[in-house]
């Protein structure tokens, strides 16, 4: 369905990052969910770039809610997003429109659309696009809430410096996720912070970028939901999150390091506490078959340094059809790692929100 | 859509691992082409287990297409393949109906169908399922093949030991695939499938299992296809691919190493060679902005280890909701990676004739 | 998507009339609900011909539920219906392989599938396919008969002669839906029954086919169901309705006799009767805004006369691409529109099973 | 998909009557399609009422397209028309809120929505929705119109009046699609068009409004096209025609009269003319098997009375539960068959251009 996603609750992407205004239509939405346009507001600032680290070009997120929201809350109807590109200085982009920038999708949305994109800072393809998501995905997030789930990212990884895992304890993790709230470079350990920012503008300086690994976390989260054998919870996750730019890969629980293990290290052991199921390790990230278990949903994603460096760089003009060198120009992130946190904490609540309403039916979220 | 996936070409799949049949209902593919079933029947002796490595008892796939194939050819309505369940032994479920198997589906089967599932063998959760994506995926194999689309996938590491990467230039990546056509271990060092093979012994006897990672590569695709922003190359493959049983993690070229790279390693250079765009690395694995570019698509799964050991484990009897131990007993493979490769190969052709058909219409696959 | 309908619950039909067999597959279902063979044999009865005015042709439907039913009940996972084809005289159909029938799908299938089709008996276009939706359709019909929610198809009109409309009030119309139950020529009045037959009887004697219109009501449907803008309750059911062979009309309400009304006559007016909201009339079939308002929903399909009739008549022969004539021979219905009403209820049971679990969740249809 | 129609080309619709604005995504579209705002603007203007026999409301509709068009032209990424609302007094409807107006969906939404629906002018159900799909389809007929595919509707009858039906020929049927252009009363026959226009100001000065029959013609569409057995031709023409507000009944080619005839009558000779294949007669309305042949489609839309009318209705108020009167102020049409005209070209060529797309591949309609 190319730029719409989801069954029950589904969301529709558009926008280009010079065109008018970029937005999000959310349909399905179960009626009477508070929209707290302050949360969304902040949600949106923790995707733009801060300090030295980020670029030092002001984005800034104005929103408007044009439909689907009547009385400070859903209506049940589709509930459309709007959010303004302001300022955009279209004319940096003229010069260099038929050199296809490394590593980003210029040349092949170029064989796609055979020259009708809209180029200009990578159009419908651009990181922008993203605030979209976090806005619609901020409402997905508040209900979700109120039923008790909570997702958060940390990140993991980022120019060679590790943070800390989540802790492994249900308590532990909450805790964490509370610690992690609002924040514009979230790292369980400072120290693992500030190593990572100061690797950064190293890059910088060296006109470098670098990128990282995001972990994130699901508490809460029913068990039984995920539809083998197409649409297990891995699936639809995975699917969402390869869509966000620049993550080359996605992995669950312990993920790749599984593959190395042998079964009686790999198999989470089922118990019974309190009168819930759980398991005394949770190696498979919280899902079995495909269906969650109860446990927290745990997975990890890569994400590839920022394509954009101030280095010369060889490529092709496919206008000439010839080789060709970039030095790019203007304003770009060394990372942005940590603004994608929000972005993949959003799309995780779209993907919920729909699976949840697919197997509670369309009122559960708002219950 | 839980069972069906694919838009243009679509594929849906039933069965349990003890009851009648499996199958797979092959919907929307071009009219006119061949189906070659001793191909099929190949494929599926691929899936089968073989030698010491796994388990003596004998599966036999023989298949009947009921549907949608006449006088050799696909007709361009429904091809519906049957796999008959043999001799399935359904006494030995019995008496561990209630006990949860650690790494298994059973609990949140469970949680999800509240007791009504099949049980037995897994059911529908059965990793023996995938013969009818097989056996579907022998026909989509095929169509491509003639279209210039070469699929292979080999162990890239399995119990410790690593097997090399494809090789990185075209015609080296060609013999590659023709190498390990028809290969039930494919490894590209024959001393790497030996270490391998070796190690896996060792587990075995240990009452033990290990995982492994398969990487897969596709040669001839056409630039331009892929649909951001939802249905981009990677999530609509690592959609598929993550409802493998097993799959933890999947990473598309350098996948999670890119996530410490510089964005002057990361991004690819383009250049114009012989009047075709190539990439003269390829880290991205053939994927730009969710696209294809014309290089080779590459990409690595995670796989588990085999859930079902025989050692004794510790697990919940959800019938008493209790704690319970589990020692499995019958026949178990300590490894089923070589096995996953073509269940790989078959699920990534069915995702990219749908993808092609959508992009270049329904009889182009024949044409 | 093609051969496959629903979100929610899902059904995928295959096969082609002279084929090895036909089948459904139904996904999505609760688990738990109870899966009645001689009632899915009764239903399939229905459809079948009988007496003089169907075709002496005795078709026999033995079923195979091959996967999705464990100890008599729905899993939860695919339930496949597989329905062998008898002995059916491919022979017959050989030398008029190039002749499109007037009224048929063969000359369209033709210009679809380029000639690859099963051209024997109509193939996959075979009104004989509709069977596999009568078997699944059956399953659907007693989950929601379980839920209060009743379906039933009467003959309003076939042959020139009309029978009467459903009773205005809901007690009436419970019963004449109880007096339709396991009817063969579903009709409320006895002489319209009589009138209709001995019309269809001159007609075939005629060599010649007649149509009708079924009118079917559903009861006990809750309030509230239907997704404007597009799955609205008449949009979903007449694309299913439309999917049956033969459907050339359909109409919701008093359908085109409110095109001649007043906006004071096609109102019907809201009351509160016992804590419920009813309108006093129903012309609006039980829907307003594609969403249901708690009464009956009423509808009516135009079948269009049997095409294959015993006259010489004017066609093509596209092997030749020149002008032909085709006097059909072998054993044909004079009149279908009795046997559709069981494909009728069919089809709306597994719709609104659909809708039902899309608004309500997964389990709802077996709590 | 609730607000999402199509697969290949999709039309995704949000907006309230009375919220900030309306509008519609068009995604899937080819790269490089002309967008005429010159034309988009006349089609929206076809839909806005006129002269004596509409509301003297001055609904102005200016429409901004937001993303998706670059240079004049699609770019192939989704294309947002965005369509402010201008002054819609809101106070009109603040004291009638909890009295369900008889034949609108305002108790069927608040059944489903539970009060959290916009109430205001009918919300996301009112009619002004429209609109957006009027620009969106303007779109799309341009496209169509290039690749020589002619939609058009005129009204066969309203208020009891009828118009001549399209001339059966296709030089006829052309000549009647060109007369027809622009037209903001559609009708073949002068006198007719008096006539309606009488009979509507007769009920208007009654207080009361008419319905009216809409008759569609689409020519040079290809034969091939349609999907059975779920995505028929008519199926999904079907589905979308009936989402538009007040379309109770759809019949195609002869429709409901087709269910009196014999075969003899109804079957449609083909012939080959030209070397092409054609029918002489074409009750069945250019479809076979719910597949195009080639013959122009033809159907009909009935479209209930509008509902609003200015006499006092018996009703219910959902906030007291219990019976009342309703009598509407305000400004109404008594009719809006002539307005809904330039809405069904709109959906049926949405529909058209999916389904072309999914047959023929993404780029063919910009070819």
């Amino acid at each position: 369905m190319k730029n719409t996603f989801g069954s029950s609750v589904a969301v529709t992407l558009f926008g280009e990052s010079h065109g008018e205004a970029i937005g999000a239509v959310l349909d399905g939405l179960a009626p009477g969910i508070p929209v707290d346009e302050g949360f969304i507001a902040a949600q949106l600032d923790l995707r733009r770039p801060f300090g030295k680290i980020s670029t030092p070009r002001q984005e800034s997120d104005p929103f408007r809610i044009v439909s689907g929201c009547f009385n400070g809350k859903t209506t049940g109807t589709p509930l459309t997003i709007l959010i303004p590109n302001g300022d955009t200085k279209s004319k940096d982009y003229s010069k260099t429109k038929d050199l296809a920038r490394p590593g980003h999708a210029d040349l092949s949305a170029q064989l796609k659309y055979h020259g009708y994109q809209d180029f200009r800072g990578g159009g419908h393809f651009s990181g922008r696009i993203t605030a979209a998501l976090v806005a619609a995905g901020a409402i997905a997030l508040s209900a979700l809430e109120k039923k008790g789930i909570a997702i958060r990212s940390h990140i993991r990884a980022c120019a060679g410096v590790e943070d800390r895992a989540f802790a492994p304890d249900e308590k532990g993790l909450r805790a964490d996720i509370a610690a992690l709230r609002g924040s514009r470079f979230p790292v369980l350990e400072q120290a693992a912070a500030e190593a990572m920012q100061k690797r950064i503008l190293e890059a910088a300086e060296e006109h470098d970028s670098v990128g990282g690994i995001l972990e994130t976390a699901v508490c809460g989260l029913p068990a039984g939901v995920g539809e083998p054998w197409f649409d297990t919870l891995e699936s639809v996750l995975s699917h969402m999150l390869f869509a966000v730019p620049a993550v080359k890969g996605v992995e669950f629980g312990d993920g790749f390091a599984l593959a190395g293990m042998r079964g009686s290290q790999a198999n989470d052991p089922f118990r019974v506490e309190n009168g819930r199921y759980i398991t005394t390790t949770n190696r498979n990230g919280g899902i079995n078959g495909g269906i969650s278990n109860g446990m927290p949903v745990l997975f990890r994603c890569a994400f590839k340094p920022t394509p954009s460096i101030f280095r010369e760089q060889e490529t092709v003009d496919f206008a000439k059809e010839e080789n060709a060198t970039l030095a790019l120009e203007g304003r770009h992130d060394p990372v942005i790692v940590h603004r994608a946190a929000v972005v993949v904490d959003s799309v995780t609540a779209l993907v919920l929100c729909d699976m949840l309403a697919l197997r509670f039916g369309t009122d559960w979220l708002a219950e």
